[in-house]
């Protein structure tokens, strides 16, 4: 039997994200034949895609009989447009699932299970709540390291793979994050590429921070560049310092980032096989993992951050890349900007040798290329923090930060805010502690990253002496509105704790 | 400082099931001042209520300026109509989740933290996702006795509940499921209330299988009944055959479980927690539960029911309810008839008395009603099991079972369906088996439970010897298409295993 199952598209001009959508009326023929009902998981098929969408139901006036809207994602991924005819069907079930349901079942998945949950994640196969699922499944501690070095490689293997035949070894780097201001990839890039070895870095927007990598570095430069541009880069001057998100190296990755983030989740498993999968597919051979511990840190312990530490390590080694992590002190903010161009300015005094350069910012950049260094060539750690240290203090470390720049089109000139007001200390006393969590949130309510002049200037540091009425910070804002707005919340906040002792 | 939030009303005429959206232009000035995009969370608030809602974003020609567009359910809860001026902020901080990611990471959550997560999510306080990652951290074996005892109070405490003043013990009974045919409670109902017993019984619709007890039950008399009404008929009769959905026992269970069939999850904590829960809502003392075991049964080994029956018994006890689980042989369907009208005709064939009477139904009927005399009498079961056999035979279930009916508002006349066709045997031999999942997907491609009359009628049991060209069942359905739709399902299945041993 035949059953006409086709429907002619209406853009019905809803932006539902990164759910895809089908407005269909409840008189229509498909619902009727099919027992579609509101949230009805359905395929739509228009050439040679499927997308999977869920069934909205509208009224009569909303759509004429044998027409159906399509929300504005679910009209890109089918590629189609106002009046293109496309078939409606039942979704096929989704065999992958059925590891999902063992893996909550607390039973452990082979290469092949994890390989096909991860496949039919990234051809949007999976509901939201599908994801969900997953996500909480392996959550805590509960994907072994077999289990992690099949989700690494099944991430890799659904995304593009960049090559770098020229070099034997490709360096690369990652902060597992929660340190605000710790902007040390542009030092790095400069001071390892300065020595002539491959660091092709690739970095991210903030995704809860006020600024990342991608965010500091596109207030100095463009950093949206495709895959051959970033090769030409790197072909120049050996590094780059581009946006990984135009790349597409874990699309998988960016679909289960999503769901993690609105969970407020962060597996173990997770987040190793999402670092590791963008390093693999980047073409790197040797990173360094920067782990930084403190009580407001994302990692607060060092028990915890030695365990995660043991399983990039193995994870790595099993997948061909070669990781050292670094256990750091995640205590206080680094540098004293926070925000994309007040964490430029602190790269570009360390790049210049300012005096007025934030010594932990510089210190933190040198150990890190220093072990870069020493993972290349593993003689002595002091040698290769003194490579290093003069790369950088000789100023080829800045003359390789401009090369690169001006490969990737050149400096722009950083904005300025429009707004800015300086908050001082209410008491004399000792600076004793720093709340990174809500220092961050401070900043991006005065607007970072999305206005990159905002965010703040820190004047004092962890130790220093504060007397009552010098300045502690200065807010940058482009409106007095998010200005006021930052302010309302730093005075009910508890973010600088001043005390008696030392 | 102070911004101005609020937007009027457009009934978007979009249904959204139950996840309620609010459709703003992207140049809204709320969406602009608050940083809200598509799928962003936010509070509707009207009045005293406030309706969590996830945004979508449409094209400036689907709304004017000021307005907001609200799905059906968003209205429905909110109770506003086109034109009502509502609040939009930001949606709070939702602290129960860190139960639910306490919970994730494996610790055993209190009985506090239970009756928040609880608490929340009956009050349309979750996302979708966030109730999947709730239910995917539970399920499995994941709760133990304590946690389910506690999400079964706190899945009580928030609905309403039952007191039934004028009887010392209330008995109820309930089946787990994955047994098609197997429509017991209508018999026992009323060979228990025959006997002066209060059962005032509430049912379910189908879920996944092609009829529920309400299902049946309606095709013989009216099951939507209020709390009241349920009372008159329990006053007059000692035992009711009610639909549970209008009595909103356990509001917390519903939206677990739309979302548990999504997922097609059946964690053991939920399930004994869903099923307790309505127990103890509908104030029952005294329960009997059906855990049918069979290769095609949901719960597929007896260790695995044993496991099921223990928990049960102990989170009743910790409840106060006495509960006796019964591990029933689930190898192959129950009665002749699948479907609501067809199980009803079996139901009435017993309660008559009639030759066509199917045996097995009639035995696990009287079995069960046995074990709740027995459970409130416990002298001899024998003797239970006779006094259960006496009423049947008397014709006294019937007579009360026509009391019930009549009662509830009369019988209705059985409706015929438009089509049937029977399907002869291809070969000779001895019925081995009959598959209990691909035969209830059949009688629901027949149209069961939607349409009344649609299903199907068994012609031989297991064990029985079939020739070719004999009947092995009648499908029954309301239209052609559904029937083709039916019989092309059934040559391409495997649903009866016909060999040559016994």
């Amino acid at each position: 039997m035949e059953f006409v199952n086709t429907l002619k598209v209406v853009d019905i001009g809803i932006d539902t994200h990164q759910e895809p959508v089908v407005y269909m009326r409840s008189d229509c023929h498909i619902c009727l034949s099919e027992g579609f009902t509101a949230s009805s998981r359905v395929i739509l098929s228009y050439k040679e895609i499927d997308v999977i969408a869920t069934i909205n139901v509208v009224d009569e006036s909303v759509l004429e009989p044998g027409n159906a809207g399509l929300s504005k994602i679910a009209m890109r991924r089918l590629g189609v447009t106002d009046g293109t005819t496309i078939c409606v069907s039942h979704a096929p079930v989704v065999t992958s699932l059925a590891a999902v349901r063992k893996k909550i079942f607390g039973h452990k998945l082979s290469d092949d299970e994890i390989n096909g949950v991860i496949k039919d994640i990234s051809a949007h196969r999976y509901s939201d709540i599908e994801i969900a699922s997953f996500l909480s499944a392996c959550a805590g501690s509960r994907l072994d390291v077999d289990e992690i070095v099949a989700l690494t490689q099944a991430m890799v293997s659904c995304g593009k793979r960049l090559k770098w035949s020229h070099a034997d070894m490709v360096l690369d780097k990652h902060c597992i994050g929660g340190l605000p201001g710790n902007r040390t990839t542009p030092l790095v890039v400069s001071i390892v590429s300065a020595a002539g070895l491959t660091i092709p870095k690739t970095s991210s927007r903030a995704i809860t921070s006020p600024a990342g990598t991608a965010d500091t570095m596109e207030a100095l430069t463009s950093v949206n560049l495709s895959i051959g541009q970033i090769q030409t880069v790197v072909a120049q001057t050996h590094g780059c310092l581009a946006w990984g998100g135009s790349v597409n190296l874990s699309p998988a990755d960016d679909l289960l980032i999503r769901i993690e983030r609105a969970l407020d989740l962060d597996g173990e498993g997770q987040l190793i096989a999402s670092v590791l999968s963008k390093k693999i597919a980047a073409g790197s051979t040797h990173a360094v993992i920067d782990i930084p511990v403190g009580p407001t840190a994302k990692v607060r312990t060092n028990k915890e951050a030695e365990r995660l530490s043991s399983l990039f390590t193995q994870v790595g080694a099993a997948c061909g890349i070669q990781i050292r992590c670094l256990i750091t002190d995640g205590t206080q903010p680094v540098g004293r900007g926070i925000g994309p161009v007040e964490e430029a300015r602190d790269v570009l005094s360390v790049l210049q040798g300012k005096p007025e350069a934030p010594e932990d910012l510089c210190e933190r950049a040198l150990f890190l290329a220093a072990h870069l260094f020493f993972l290349t060539d593993p003689e002595s750690f002091n040698r290769s923090l003194d490579r290093a240290r003069a790369i950088l203090d000789s100023g080829a470390a800045w003359k390789q930060f401009q090369r690169i720049v001006d490969a990737q089109g050149g400096f722009k000139a950083l904005p300025k805010a429009n707004f800015y007001k300086t908050e001082n200390a209410s008491l004399t006393g000792v600076l004793q502690a720093i709340d990174n969590r809500q220092l961050a949130r401070l900043a991006k309510l005065a607007g970072a990253p999305n206005t990159a002049a905002a965010g703040l200037r820190l004047h004092k540091s962890v130790g220093d002496i504060v007397k009552q009425g010098e300045p502690l910070f200065t807010l940058f804002s482009d409106t007095e509105g998010e200005l006021q707005y930052a302010q309302t919340y730093y005075l009910q906040s508890d973010i600088f704790a001043i005390g008696d002792e030392t």
